[in-house]
């Protein structure tokens, strides 16, 4: 299968090349594209050296499958011309609420896929959440969704890791955080301040883990809300959620569901100090979760839980490439039959 | 006024040496306690040069009004004996749940001091969150309110924050973190775990939230939950927050009343960037409250918002004199005929 990621400069795309090998996607060939100021540089995949070129249309378009991990902006102009002759998967948000594209978390909406040529992958926050909702939405139903979110600097790609990094050299070193990607200084600081603010007070990523778990759990009157704070952290997004079933549920139902559930991996052991935590979760494909919890706020339809997911594999990357999987498992991948 | 501070060598108990005389409090004499690990320390203070004692039950009491910034089981033990002499402010769990010991933040119940020889001071998140939800609560009522905390290393005190500041100091000099104060390294970490686990699957930290809120308030039936998780912060707690009101209610109602609310500060222009941070209510008495909006999945009586409080100052050290004040200006303080 011909391969092209387009960002492959970045975390979300160098990610990409990392998870396509550990999963040993059928790769015959992999074109890796960036901006011109990345262009040139050499990159060693599992499937030899590849020279990061300079984005042409054409020479993604002649890609069977093409990952973007670029800005909402360029998806924008670049998808729809790019999905007329190679299946498109989009990190962005561009394409996510359009009714006619699937937003996939492939545990939960893989047949959802059907014949489309552009597929969204959601939200980084999103589908660390929904992997653990989704066990609780088909068993109890959801009522009501309140999530705190605790995310990594890594949501901020590359260069949100090293201003983290480097602005907290310089506070030990005594001197004063600047910032640059983030809003404020990130050092020893939370920024209550994730994408635009929006005309009702949340932010667009308050907004989008709405507007997504609803789409993907195909729940259009779900109540679920999200604060979402920027910490600092390198790459696990981490959120404290309460949830109201529809009906009675205990925590050992949920335990015992989520311990079967594909995409989560149940950490609650308190008594052993185990719980979901960014640095046990980096790196992890699993969607970590525990601290489930009776929460009486709700009485009897009550649930608590913290989770803990890898923003750059489940949160993007894995996302992504278990889509390319479930399109190729479907017979839906273009070019299947000449790659084969 | 004679007063005294056990556990002066602490971080609550500096932080109350300076508080005292930041606010002019009527300081006559001032003895500081520690434990005789501690002892003999040379402590400069407004009111000259002090040496740390090793804690005596018969020194403290003699003491018109004493701050004990010292662990439960200490305060336990000690502060029935010396509340027969002295009044006792108390920073610890070990009272704040006996029915005839008041738990006061005097903005909300100086009113229950009464003739109380000990008072506790509240735990430091609810602290900062009761200041925000009392004047909500006159005006609207409170049904439920869902917390997820992000607390900083000074809640471990002085020695919490040495254990962020010299792990975070590892990472970056690419060696591996350790912990010794907290259960998991803490630096590019969280931990959703802070004091001991209960029977129910919360920590005790979270069910102080509650427990305390609800006394606090006076609303036994109060439906509060929270989730408390440690971040890596020097000294500020911050709080996502949402409540259900008992009575509709709007954010710029919410804005208004808490514009002309003691202890509280709203600072909530997200165009100009403005909201509650820890890097801006470092230092600072009053709570920072902002990002308030109209929270759908409770409908019009449904509001979020999100608070920044230094957990050293209203979460601890500013509030214990505050109590100090109010039980003066009741002409509760013992030895105050005596001082004046």
């Amino acid at each position: 299968m011909h391969v092209g990621i387009v960002g492959a400069s970045g975390a979300v795309g160098e990610e990409l090349v990392s998870v396509l090998a550990r999963r040993r996607f059928p790769v015959t060939r992999i074109d890796l594209f960036a901006s011109e100021r990345s262009a040139g540089k050499t990159v060693t995949t599992p499937w030899g050296e590849r020279t990061v070129q300079a984005y042409s249309a054409a020479a993604a378009g002649a890609c069977d499958v093409v990952f973007l991990a670029v800005s909402g902006s360029f998806a924008e102009a670049e998808a729809p011309t790019l999905a007329r002759t190679a299946l498109v998967i989009d990190n962005s948000s561009a394409f996510r609420y359009h009714a006619d594209v699937p937003l996939v978390v492939p545990e939960i909406n893989a047949d959802t896929i059907g014949d489309a040529m552009l597929i969204a992958n959601p939200n980084c926050t999103t589908a660390v959440l929904v992997v653990a909702l989704d066990p609780i939405q088909r068993a109890f139903g959801l009522e009501r969704v309140i999530v705190s979110s605790y995310q990594a600097t890594s949501g901020a790609g590359q260069a949100g890791m090293e201003e983290l990094i480097r602005e907290t050299g310089r506070v030990l070193a005594g001197e004063t955080a600047a910032n640059d990607v983030f809003q404020h200084p990130i050092a020893f600081n939370l920024i209550p301040h994730i994408d635009v603010f929006q005309p009702n007070g949340y932010t667009k990523e308050e907004m989008k883990v709405a507007w997504e778990s609803r789409k993907i759990l195909r729940q259009d009157d779900l109540k679920i809300s999200c604060t979402a704070v920027r910490v600092p952290t390198l790459r696990v997004h981490s959120e404290a959620v309460t949830i109201e079933t529809k009906r009675p549920v205990t925590p050992d139902e949920v335990r015992a569901l989520l311990a079967s559930a594909p995409g989560v991996v149940v950490v609650d052991d308190p008594a052993a100090r185990q719980y979901p935590m960014p640095k046990t979760a980096t790196g992890r494909d699993d969607v970590e979760v525990g601290r489930i919890r009776r929460n009486d706020v709700f009485g009897d339809h009550g649930i608590d839980l913290f989770l803990c997911g890898d923003q750059l594999l489940k949160g993007a990357a894995l996302n992504a490439v278990q889509i390319a999987e479930a399109a190729l498992a479907q017979g839906r991948l273009p070019g299947t039959q000449r790659a084969a």
